[in-house]
């Protein structure tokens, strides 16, 4: 990946601006926690890993410029910057996950001096970002265990570097493939309504100059029929303890024409994203996005005034659809309730 | 409806311009049968019944044009004018059905005078003109018999009043649903990649006051398994003996969801969409289409340079997944093949 997906540098984190590309490269910069949740309410960044270590970064910067208040002060600020960030997406289990660990962390070291504090929390978002690299690597060398030589692989939406501090999850999988000379082909789903497979994957496969083709999302259907395509792999946005996933809307649409046509479906996400306080896919709550985002284009009118919009951003795709789970401690089969238990102990 | 698909007057056939809708009601006039190609190839009008009838138009154009040519000249323009205009798109029936009975009609009247031939022709266009406005509405009486009372039904692409010469046929079933006081909900995938769900369809609810909703392609599949959707309706390009049927990218995604959930799915097509002369769906050429409709929305690119594309325009759905097909001489059931036939006796 020749671009960095977020910098953190003189106390400013710059983060690509995915709602630009791949026509303009242009950083956006934040400067306190109120810029970040910004950034990710707006979608200057997205995809669950990149989100996490995003909002913990945030978490560190209302740390900072609150440092200085009394202590009970302080402790409201950062409590009340943890909500801010966490109410940014409500879907997506990294963020709260990272936000989570970031506000445990300063209150059980309200105490240490202020410089302590800050280097803790500073280390604490370094690893959260560090350990995302590392995750996305190991999870891809896994997930390349399923793929074979010449294989045609399908994604959906964005799971790249773009996604992640660095790599991708099911873009990761696809790139190790193509980096240990699997001659793979990909074909890319544009993703609507935010266009994340035309704007984002699609520039991270040329990037790295893999065989790639970009779909309608509706085309998927006809090339899995007609035996194009050897598998499928997405993202998550939050996988439960049944293994039922949400992620990008269609997901579910894929998993379900997969299923009709016996093409494996596989599921590319660290651990993180697995959230086992929710039993199952029921209880997930969806994301409902601006109806601009279906009635508009890069400002532009496609649909007249007056009709309604349903917008859901994610969709929940049903245990029994999924063939595996691809994690950075290794490909997870069924049952996944019991085999994702074992992952954590 | 209260804009008009296609006007001919002066010599002139207008048609509404349905790339600019729906922020902008221009009308494109063609003057002579190569405007009328253009405005068939490059989509100013779509919809399969609307190109049949456009297209004798075209072809009336052409004999005004070349009816003081000697007798074999105007014979050879006139066979060239029908193999221009069968050629500006390849895959709805109904261009070559239209265009194949205004050639043969002009042949075997060659030998008339000029103005009986040209009355002749003209009267055979008003004709196919007039009789799809008949029967789409004979076709719409069938179709509402399918429609219980509070129905919410799905519709892909655009297939009312803008693709046919008025009313529709996917489309116009739910309008007459509508004008009998079914109390029916629309939901319009936003069909891309060119977005005629968003554009036309949900123009043509607005302006008719019916319930409807605009989504994403691939919120379908939700929708469908939540229970939401009582019947999905589409148009058809092109039906062939079997019962097989071409129409618009992501109809055959849609079949295969509502397979899966016990939806019923149904055809609303006119019987020149009948191609009997095709056994199967296998052997229907499906056309592939410029890569700017996916790399570019209202002339902006969405995708990197470097991509490839793959853009179809159509797929197939095989007839086992429909549950009937609704014609002008009532609702087919299966076996099609057999049906099918009955009603051409």
């Amino acid at each position: 990946m020749k671009h960095e997906t977020m910098i953190f540098e003189d106390n400013t984190l710059k983060l690509i601006d995915q709602r630009k590309l791949p026509t303009q490269i242009e950083y956006f910069k934040c400067k306190d926690y109120l810029d970040v949740k910004k950034a990710i309410k707006v979608m200057v960044v997205r995809g669950a890993p990149a989100i996490g270590a995003v909002a913990a970064y945030g978490f560190y910067l209302a740390a900072l410029e609150f440092i200085n208040q009394p202590k009970e002060k302080l402790k409201e600020k950062l409590n009340n910057a943890a909500e801010e960030l966490n109410s940014a997406r409500p879907t997506a289990v990294n963020l709260s996950w990272a936000v989570e660990q970031m506000l445990d962390l300063a209150l059980s070291n309200i105490d240490n001096d202020k410089e302590s504090l800050l280097e803790i929390l500073k280390n604490r978002a370094d690893k959260i970002a560090d350990d995302d690299r590392k995750i996305n690597k190991k999870l891809a060398e896994h997930g390349n265990s399923l793929i074979k030589k010449n294989d045609t692989i399908l994604t959906h939406c964005n799971t790249g570097s773009l996604a992640t501090v660095e790599y991708g999850t099911a873009l990761g999988v696809i790139r190790e493939a193509h980096f240990t000379g699997k001659n793979i082909k990909v074909y890319a789903d544009e993703t609507r309504p935010r266009l994340q497979g035309a704007r984002l994957t699609a520039f991270e496969i040329v990037e790295e100059g893999i065989d790639g083709t970009l779909i309608a999302d509706s085309t998927a259907a006809t090339l899995i029929r007609d035996g194009k395509i050897d598998c499928i792999i997405t993202g998550a946005d939050r996988i439960v303890a049944n293994g039922d996933t949400a992620n990008k809307i269609g997901t579910f649409m894929l998993s379900e024409i997969a299923k009709n046509f016996d093409v494996p479906f596989y599921i590319a996400a660290p651990l993180s994203t697995i959230d086992r306080k929710i039993k199952s896919g029921k209880e997930i709550d969806i994301e409902e996005r601006d109806r601009k985002e279906i009635t508009h284009i890069n400002g532009q009118q496609i649909a007249p005034d007056g009709i309604k919009v349903y917008n859901p951003a994610f969709d929940v795709t049903p245990a029994e659809n999924i063939d595996a789970i691809i994690t950075e401690k290794g490909v997870i089969r069924k049952p996944f309730k019991e085999n994702i238990e074992v992952l954590f102990e």
